[in-house]
């Protein structure tokens, strides 16, 4: 349910599509592309990305405990691990999914993890649930939960080699969290829309005035509020363009947290103008309202990126401190020289 | 979905069951009583409440459109009108439902509206679809769109008599509101004690430390937020046990904007403390602030209760103005007359 | 006390003279380039602008009382009014005033008002008082109060012409606006350093760490907050040298709502960070919290430009209804002529 | 300035005599009592108290570095140190002052601590500044720094024995925390008085309405908060009469957080509704919200507090999962050895 109201999937941009395509464009072998890549760009197949897990906690991504074992005779790897919030998943056109495990646990804390490409009807995988967003089941696209259970892929199934997962991952998030937010803002805008036709329809007058005349402080907050998520999102965008996703991430970080959290806002208070309208299947204002409260929490909550943001801050500035306070103590010393 | 999360009616103090038991004892006839509150209290039947139509603005409740007319013939009232958001009417043990319509379009305003008695399998009932609220259809209970078409109930099912409607509604929904509060602090404890526990499960670290320890600030803020509800709530309770509902509309209607505010603020950091699950089917929370967000529209939304507490206010402090200003000139003639 | 702390009169780039230089070069005479933007520019003079009356609501600027009288037979102008909020005005280097008034009640409500240029050391003119902001003087530059008694200047001080006064007014607000933002958020930057330096001193712990380990987020929200509100003034400058102050309003009405509403939050969470220092005059940021505080009232409250903001929204909005609705039945006529 | 605003002396029950008067009645000797309480209870003298450092972080208390040490042979203590933030110090009145310094530096955290009677003409005292509070000198009250230099005072001027200092001062913040709040809420009421008549006044009307009714909504959240935190306060109070203030320091925490915050929102309110007189001498708006926000810093900031109240509510909810468990633990075994 929901589902039909957005649909960026007719640009064959969504999620988790467009950060998948950009994996196998950058990372993927010339077969890889060609098996997957393909056919996803050409919208005949879907796909999906199997990073988190239930047991453990979102915010930290080095704890993951799926596992990708070899198997040197059959030349393929045996993946055994359960995971969920694995969006697109439900999609019966999923053909494909990139997976995250490790297949070292024993090496360095960034190089444990590996990504390689599951086709979906492997053996081995079962889809146990969708997990519910508030109360909906987002089908057909789902957020499903999935184990796997000695599921075989050949090796050239590997993406970039054994232990580049993180550094894929990374790569595939910073881009895909713009994506996120672009999209964000769309919903926003709609429900700014939604907002001001609702309260300036002469049919539905409270106390003989336009619901807008009452107070069209909410009308003006939201408009700001959408404006400046867009703009800071628009400067993360140049900046990866122009310097590329690693240069960018403090950009990215604070475009991640603003925009869902706008969002929220934002939609919050259409709904509100829309009274009981605004919670109900009538109008789409409460099916975004659970897609943004949710964006705040994958890919990471909000408090582990303002913790990255602030660590941007305080080096810079106590940088700036330090080199003045060096570039002082030469100055003195030549002065000192020169009494 | 949900609704066995939280279970009110395990001590017969559910919504909407409550103001219509108080409806019954206080206004209704003895047969009435009889015939409705007895089943009611005795746990063996549940009710609904039909007043929200969806073609008019929720917060002026004047613009009621649903025609109650009488067929002196058969001493029946005719009743015709469509409902939503009937809560509870979904529930096969829902038996009655008090209803309210207009039984005099020419007359005052307040004068207009009626409350009848309407058993639910009389013919001319259709109950056509449950509103969802977040997704959620909140099966069995339910809130239900209904249409009346020519439904037909015996004078003596009239509660008080015509044109009584209003002021029925009006002593129905202040204690009302209180109940609604009362439910909403608890869920709000709920959701604080699932915020402590997830955030202090050891298994559950991040970055080596407690979630709890990265900022307790969240927690400290759910406990000061509830309590100052609840001290509301309780006021506004004391004013209404010693000096009646209508005394007490001022402290009702301020409880009626903040706790339901502070049930989403407080759940909403219970659910960003449990990532993915959070928003999902394994916890209560997400259920919970559909809930609450539903209540700040419910019974009229906050932009009304707002307007009535600010004039209460204007007229307070005007009056004193004014009061002083009179003093001051009569004391001022004195000093002349005097001199 | 205080002014001090902040300089952009180093650049010649302070706040009256920014807008007054502006009006004169784009509206002066040759004659009033050569007295007053010439010193202004070489920042031998300084100057301010009298519009704020006491006894007039701020909020609206046509109610404006000064009195600009014609004295035929000596050509010259009669001014007698009393201002306030008259920035500037303290400092002795203070030489010329451009002032506001009307020059023909009985006109249409926007071709009342005037502009003349009258130099501070005319016959009639008194200041009476500085105005304090939260308890600062801001002196040398001060914010006078002054009263005009038959304060005479000759007819060539009019600026444009008799009428022009509002189009004057309105043509160097929104620059000025524009200038005073981009004041504020230099401000803001200064307050976060301050921030940053003082939570990240190592002799400053509490409780054995740094004050900016125990809560790193209002870091982050202010360097945030700041980069929104620096885009935000970008873009409504760019719309100005793109398409003039007039097509830029909604963008120039933006910035100087959130502008200084951004920087007074960050302000505090530096004064928060400094414990008692913050508030006091060991550090700039008590000071430059009543700055920002006092700019959310000055050239129109947030109130004000709310309302013209969410006027702009709402006129898109409904324009695009109604043309879709009107395409709509275009082409439903063209489909029935057609069958 | 600003001080004749308010005047809780009026009553006799200002800062910092009230919480020093209860410190002597509690703690003092008969002969403290008959020197030093009997003539500030008469309102004779006014008194301040002297606790707070310059160099040291306000947060964390047990970090003071005043000395106060034995001169045997004189009978005498001699202090040495520097405070700031004094109080009251500046009064030509105020004839004593309470002092905490160390006894013992080797002590335990808690124990090195102790208070003594300090005459404020006793040689040694230098008062070398006062401290500003956003530009106000709060004269002749005053916040004052003041040098101790070998300040000498007899044995018998200790408040009940060396190193109770710790103990004396925690008996003394909570009622004084209380004290503050009650002041802080009948300074708020009088900011919402204040927007009342402003709002409502007829001569200021905007755009043809009073400014009230162009949205009420601030006057009734003012009402509401200012509502709920004297619930609060009450709440306090009242376990503080029936339990004693170590039992009531969960609840004064949560009053001493909230009341100085929403005083300050309710200020800031009414400073937004005056314009340029709400943050000028005109009205006592900017210099009460002055005194709030610094409140928000004294006798420790909001943070430390939040982390005190957070630390009561995880301790309550984990002692009751684990006795919970326990119990659990309890019932199973005895179901096994049934069986």
């Amino acid at each position: 349910m929901g589902r039909s109201f957005i649909a960026p999937e007719a640009c064959n941009c969504g999620a988790p599509d467009t950060g998948n395509m950009e994996v196998l464009a950058k990372y993927g072998s010339a077969a890889q592309k060609d098996a997957w890549l393909k056919p996803l760009m050409a919208g005949v197949i879907r796909s999906a990305f199997a990073m988190t897990e239930p047991g453990v906690a979102s915010a930290d991504a080095t704890n993951i405990e799926t596992r990708i074992e070899r198997d040197e005779k059959n030349k393929e790897y045996v993946i055994n691990g359960r995971k969920w919030w694995i969006s697109g998943a439900g999609d019966p056109r999923c053909k494909v999914y990139l997976l995250m495990g490790k297949t070292d646990f024993g090496a360095k804390k960034h190089l444990q993890q590996s990504v390689v490409i599951v086709p979906s009807d492997t053996p081995g995988i079962k889809v146990t649930r969708p997990m519910l967003i508030f109360g909906y089941d987002d089908a057909a696209h789902g957020h499903m939960e999935i184990t796997f259970t000695n599921v075989r892929v050949p090796f050239e199934n590997i993406i970039l080699g054994e232990g580049r997962g993180f550094e894929i991952v990374q790569g595939r998030l910073g881009p895909g969290r713009i994506h996120h937010c672009m999209r964000s803002i769309g919903m926003a805008e709609r429900a700014l829309e939604l907002h001001v036709l609702r309260t300036t329809d002469p049919s539905r007058k409270t106390f003989g005035k336009l619901i807008a005349d009452h107070n069209p402080t909410p009308i003006a907050e939201s408009r700001i509020e959408i404006n400046q998520a867009r703009l800071l999102v628009l400067d993360a965008a140049d900046k990866i363009d122009k310097l590329g996703a690693k240069a960018a991430l403090k950009e990215i970080g604070m475009a991640k947290i603003i925009v869902p959290q706008m969002a929220c806002r934002v939609i919050d208070r259409a709904i509100q103008a829309h009274g009981g309208g605004g919670v109900s299947q009538d109008f789409p204002l409460a099916y975004m309202y659970a897609m943004m409260r949710t964006l705040r929490i994958a890919d990471g909550p909000d408090e582990v990126h303002m913790r990255q943001v602030a660590g941007y801050e305080i080096k810079k500035q106590t940088q700036l401190r330090d080199s003045y306070a060096k570039q002082k103590e030469a100055e003195n010393k030549l002065v000192a020289a020169k009494l």
